[in-house]
């Protein structure tokens, strides 16, 4: 600790974040890069500790300092406090090294008073202004800093409005406004038992210990105890001169990037308004000039302003979004911040500057968000239209995209719509397994219930479709076919809109535009795959995905989901049939009808993947999720299999599980029917030798068992399908090598991986269930609660879409630790929703997994995630 | 490896049991202590590793070493091979070092052939069973040795008793066996192509052979896999000379126990007949006599076999259930175990040992099988009466003990009939928390689904109440309140009978005998704590609960299930406004009105147990538990909440989860309704500051927050319920001390134990959750597939029943390790299921657990295996 707690900006740096705060200590870089930054000083953290240790007041020495910084602050500018023709305005703001929650917001135009209001009101030439920002001042400084309820003042605020017979603030007029001034600092009498004061230097005072406190405010000490941040960081207070853009014609106020944040064009971009505030700007009372238009009116400020544009982005090594405020002909910078833009724009920022030499390719990689990288994969509204589009519901963007459609109750009547050539969303309380060919001829798809990771949602991310999950806004009732939302009845066939990146549901139909892929696309993931060291493959269950992945760049099949393959009109059935079986015959008589189809399946994937892996997951869902649970299907089914209704009723009965996701699946259905998974060994097996006999000769399948948690389960469920590839040998008299492995997905399988890695030759985690299981949480029944657990900010984000590196991420850790002592050669993957979700691509990448498998539309975010992952992590 | 292959009885010795098999090695010890055994000779374990080394074949050295072994016991025992009056003839036996499935079977009376039957028939007298031993021979020296099918000999069994006209295989003549032989002989004949061996020596490789090969058996090849046995044990042959209790009036055979194994008395007791084979003893024809008898007829042959009695149970210091056969007036000691007995005697035994001088308290500790003490603790039904019984379906013995009682099919009926003096069985498909009341009532609980932690089979463990769970034989329509069961139909007001030891149920009402718990128990019990290091405390919800733990010798509550208290007339309305709630004022309106009968419960709960420790765990299960299921009880409470049946509905429908182990439950719901534990905390607090004024100074709760996953959830949580004591300390001026700590029970806190145990100041640990979440099976899905687990030989037993040591037992390891880095003093127990199942409780000791809680029946049986581990993990 020094005994100097005041820095002016120009004392500081952006290494002093911790004594200044974040905010103050860029403040002080850009001040000292030589930027027009209205000056000010800033008070330390330290200050601030040392204010708790005080007894919470400000000790003399204190106080002298912040009078010496005041006084150069009036010197500096040349104005001064309570000046009655241009005073000297400050605002105060605080600033930690971490933003929090609780802490004191901005105060600004402290220095105004009886006085002062009037000398604005002569340098703005504009007294209603001047009143205005007097009683505004008065409520932010009695709201804020001295906790008066704000709402004493907004009443008195009404009740002049409704007197003058006005609606809005702004046809207040000054007189009005004056009067307001009056009754505001009456309330403050009343409330404080003290006049509102007049010196500025105790209005700064007071808002600086409002800052001081408002370190420890309940909201901020809980958000630091649930983040373990220190009590003893303190936060700093800055205190920053006031400009106008309204002190007359030479004075203005604009808004300017550095690059096109449209689609990256490297040409100033922006607007601005002379004789304005920023305020006039967003009230869209006059409409700005563009930014080329300074040119012409001052042509030195406007070079002055593109040099400080050309020197920001060096300095920064970024596009830029830069405000700036011309105070009677001098130019400000307010604030610089890397620019917002849209994923092309970023793209091609990112490829021209490794061009200008600007950066490295590392940093240009860096520099493209990967969740952003989204959006370019999808088709999304027309900004306009939408901003006309009226919004019924919100769920959660479960699978990006945009999609408008008649609105259909049942999968079967989309799929009946759609071949009469309609365009459907498909509505439900929640998708099944049933509504697949449904969901396949929907343009969108729209559930009540479920989370992120339900059903609905996990499957229309794998076909790229747009999907709005878990929206229990909407009111479904799927007997009357009817959806309820924001007042309005949808009946079938009426038109709504799906927005898969936001959630909403809106009104009627919204035209579309599709991204388009540019060629700098294409140059940036050639940089990305260049850096990249962790392999990416395919989440694809069909020949269709597979090429789809391959389009998006999938380096093999790291997840091909068997059971996707049993829907269908001509399979489903004889899945049905081997699920309802009465004895092992029966069941076997049912599994040799699947077995040529399956084959053909795995063949087909085969092919379309050339030389490149496939990794195939044996049966792993319960079993009866491919039972109809339709009064009408089980009719049928009963008809077909030649039993009765009541019969087949009683047994689907017995299916039933009171917690299906912890029940009868994965291999335990092995333990008990290893025919099923004999069945598929031999599909895969069979299919691989065709392939071979025809000149593929590095065909190379992996075997995926689910759901292992017991090696002596592994063990059994192996020599199961062991003994069934050696028959299939025998009969062929071929061979073809495979891998045989388990999906690592339940904690016991984590923590006992050393045996069970003794005799696989892969792991594959499935961070879906490892979470489920790891934390308890059903991802089908959670979202009822997780948003609780965010809003408190006990969770900063669901573990469903972040990996949770602490608990599910050290669970991962254990396993590879021990999976690696027993058999140092395994082969270590992810085929989780997680694996095409950045940070945890990024910790995938740490863990030195060899690969991540995702739905082939985020196989680019993937790729750059990984890329960011391998730059960052050396 | 030695060149020795073959070993006399008298040459081995117990430590031998690697080379000589389990059984060789017994038989050895046996003999060199100079006990009468038939002799023999043992071909060892290394013989049968070779055997396969040699390509399957018997090397020629071996078969001279047999040959000598042969010709040596022809010389010791004075009989020969093939001999026409007296022909030695033997058993051979395999033996490894571990018994495991698939090994051979024995075989009986091998030497017989076409002269030695004569011989045989010669020396016993009876022709009849002479051809009955040799039929007998082929046919399990052809299935045994030969694999030619059984059924083949059992089809002309079958065709001679149908032509003799007779039912029974003892009812042919001698002449009938005669002519089986022949056609026995020649099935062998056209099975082998070769006639059935005659030569004794040749029977005898074969055999050996035989039992070798059955080493590579596939199913013992796949035990040995699944237990990690290594292949390179090999198994022994053991050859025993046969002996004959049939011989004549100087020869018998009988059974005897050195204690009385019904009480324990230290008197012999058992029973003989003379000139018979066992098999006559079992058939029952004859009936044996007291073994006092024998005194009078052979005085001298009495007093030998009392010596051998009391020497070995010196030997083996134990009670003996010793085989003998008197041949020719000679007794052979045929077989030795420790004496099955029941667990009155078993304790009288024990004590008697000790005072004997012959075993230590430790020793005598670890002779009570804490498995069995269970009996001790409940009614049984009178043997004579349940052999008479009629059972009509067999499901879990979810509880112990035995109920009879008419059967009701709802719970609301059995607390009616139970008020009108009827005694009642709870017949459902499952229970739910709202058939509490009728469970109270009820004599026993008889469900259809659900395994051994189902709710019936929990909350009647809890209660010590007969229970039988997931009894799907038997066919329950709760509707039409009838139950079909073994052919038979129920109706409401039938007699039923529970077995909760067995699980069987019986028709009709079966007449009862309460267990006394003798003076015995009561010394054992001290003699076991004397031992015992590990606390041993009590799961109760209510004062009766806390009593009853207090009989059985609690030393405190480990699980008080708040949410046990919830149920009952009164408060149950209270409970579900609380959940039905619109508004966070009329939850807290409908939990004001649950504090005061909280805080009353706490207070009985406290002043039952005195000084003892009390742990209380927050409100845990899913909300919807509470909520009534039936349309009935809907309507009422809609009417007493004055809304309307059908929006009542709907808000039930809402709470129903997909997965409700994973669901809204344990400290989730706190972190949505921080006022549900406030609520409690204030009641926990209150009462024991009550309590405090009442002069108990030592009051210490427990407050125990359920489900903690994540150590931000648990700090929130902790606190809200901090906040609300520090309140009560307050308003009550005063304070009491308390501790606040976790249940253990989701993988990723035992992952992340170190951050969570910052803030707890004790673990118990849920090891039914952890089971659950750690395997992901369901408890109430697992038993489906489980029972395929234990069937196939991959789990010995549930892990639901016995803590699984390798995976949630580590998981437990990581947790104490981790919360012990970060709290040395963290306070460590269990309260699930677990706490009082032995092995588990052995496992808990072994990871230094201050303490175990079981329910209340089940605490000698903690204790006993708390002693016996203290004893034997020094």
């Amino acid at each position: 600790m020094t005994n100097k707690y005041v820095y002016d900006f120009k004392e500081g740096s952006k290494e002093m974040k911790e004594l200044l705060g974040g905010k103050g200590a860029n403040l002080a870089e850009m001040s000292n890069e030589g930027f027009p930054v209205p000056p000010g000083f800033t008070i330390t953290t330290e200050a601030c500790i040392r204010f708790f240790n005080e007894g919470e007041i400000l000790w003399d020495d204190l106080k002298k300092e912040i009078q010496f910084q005041l006084e150069n602050l009036e010197k500096t500018i040349g104005k001064s406090f309570s000046d009655k023709s241009n005073p000297l305005l400050v605002s105060v703001r605080s600033g930690s090294v971490f933003s929090m929650p609780g802490m004191m917001d901005t105060i600004l135009n402290l220095g105004l008073n009886d006085v002062s209001v009037e000398g604005l009101a002569k340098s703005t030439g504009n007294e209603r202004f001047a009143y205005d920002s007097y009683r505004r001042f008065i409520q932010m400084f009695s709201d804020v800093a001295m906790e008066i309820p704000k709402v004493r003042f907004d009443h008195l605020l009404e009740k002049l409005k409704e007197e003058r017979e006005v609606e809005l603030d702004n046809e207040l007029s000054a007189e009005d406004l004056k009067e307001l001034v009056k009754q505001y600092k009456r309330v403050y009498l009343e409330e404080i038992g003290k006049e509102f004061p007049q010196e500025p230097i105790n209005q700064l005072e007071l808002s600086v210990i409002a800052v001081f406190k408002s370190w420890r405010n309940p909201r901020a000490v809980i958000y630091r105890k649930l983040h373990n941040i220190s009590e003893n960081l303190g936060t700093a207070v800055n205190i920053q001169s006031m400009v106008y853009g309204n002190m007359g014609e030479t004075s203005g106020t604009g808004v300017a990037f550095t690059r096109n944040p449209a689609n990256g064009e490297n040409a100033l971009y922006g607007e601005y308004l002379m004789n304005a505030q920023g305020e006039d700007v967003v009230a869209g009372i006059r409409t700005p000039e563009p930014i080329s238009h300074l040119r012409d009116i001052m042509p030195d400020l406007y070079d002055e302003f593109v040099g400080y544009c050309d020197k920001l982005e060096h300095h920064y090594k970024d596009m830029q979004d830069i405000e700036f405020t011309i105070e009677n002909g001098k130019l400000y910078v307010l604030q610089t911040r890397n620019g917002k833009r849209t994923i092309e724009a970023a793209i091609t920022v990112a490829t021209d500057l490794i061009e200008e030499g600007l950066i490295t390719k590392e940093e240009a990689i860096n520099r493209v968000d990967p969740y952003q990288l989204d959006q370019i994969l999808h088709p999304t509204f027309d900004e306009e239209k939408l901003a006309e589009a009226h919004c019924i519901a919100t769920g959660l963007g479960a699978s990006p995209g945009a999609a408008s459609g008649r609105a259909y109750f049942d999968a079967d009547d989309v799929v009946i719509a759609k071949q009469n050539g309609e365009k459907c969303i498909l509505v439900r309380g929640e998708t099944s397994p049933e509504d697949i060919e449904g969901m396949v001829s929907a343009e969108g798809i729209l559930t009540s219930r479920g989370g992120m990771t339900s059903h609905a949602a996990v499957v229309a991310r794998g076909m790229g479709k747009c999907c709005v999950a878990g929206c229990s806004e909407a009111k479904i009732n799927e007997e009357e076919k009817v959806m309820r939302a924001g007042g309005i009845v949808i009946k079938e066939g009426d038109y709504i809109s799906l927005d898969g990146n936001t959630g909403k549901v809106y009104l009627g139909e919204i035209a579309k535009v599709q991204p388009t892929l540019s060629g700098n696309f294409g140059k940036f993931m050639e940089y990305v795959d260049s850096v990249r060291t962790m392999g990416v493959r395919a989440n694809a269950d069909t020949p269709k995905d597979a090429k789809q992945g391959l389009t998006f760049g999938a380096e093999g099949i790291g997840l091909c989901r068997t059971e996707h393959m049993f829907f269908g009109e001509e399979r489903i059935s004889f899945v049905r049939r081997m699920i309802m079986a009465n004895t092992l015959e029966e069941r076997k008589a049912a599994l040799d009808k699947l077995l040529p189809v399956q084959r053909q399946d795995f063949y087909e994937l085969y092919k379309a993947m050339g030389d490149r892996p496939v990794t195939v997951r044996l049966l792993d869902p319960p079993l009866h999720e491919f039972i109809p649970t339709r009064e009408k299907d089980i009719k049928e089914l009963a008809e077909s299999m030649n039993i009765s209704f009541q019969n087949l009723k009683d047994r689907i009965a017995e299916l039933q599980e009171t917690n299906p996701m912890l029940g009868h699946r994965g291999c335990r259905l092995a333990v008990t029917y290893p025919e099923i998974y004999r069945m598929q060994a031999r599909a895969i097996i069979e299919a691989a030798i065709d392939i071979k006999e025809e000149g593929y000769e590095a065909i190379l399948p992996e075997i995926m068992i689910p759901l292992v948690s017991h090696e002596k389960e592994y063990k059994y469920v192996k020599a199961e399908v062991l003994e069934e590839i050696e028959d299939v040998f025998k009969e062929r008299n071929n061979k073809v090598n495979y891998l045989i492995g388990t999906m690592l997905e339940v904690p016991r399988a984590a923590i006992t991986a050393d045996k069970i890695a003794e005799e696989a030759e892969f792991f594959s985690f499935g961070t879906n269930d490892l979470t489920q299981m790891g934390f308890g949480f059903s991802r089908d029944d959670a979202g009822t609660f997780l948003s609780d657990y965010e809003e408190k900010g006990i969770f900063e984000s669901s573990p469903f879409e972040k990996i949770d590196r602490d608990g599910i991420g050290e669970l991962m850790k254990i396993a590879i630790k021990l999976g690696k002592e027993a058999n140092p050669d395994i082969k270590l993957g992810i085929c989780g929703e997680h694996g095409g979700e950045p940070s945890s691509v990024e910790f995938c990448h740490m863990l030195g997994l060899d690969y991540v498998s995702c739905s082939p539309f985020r196989i680019p975010i993937a790729k750059l995630a990984a890329a960011q992952a391998a730059i960052n992590h050396k």
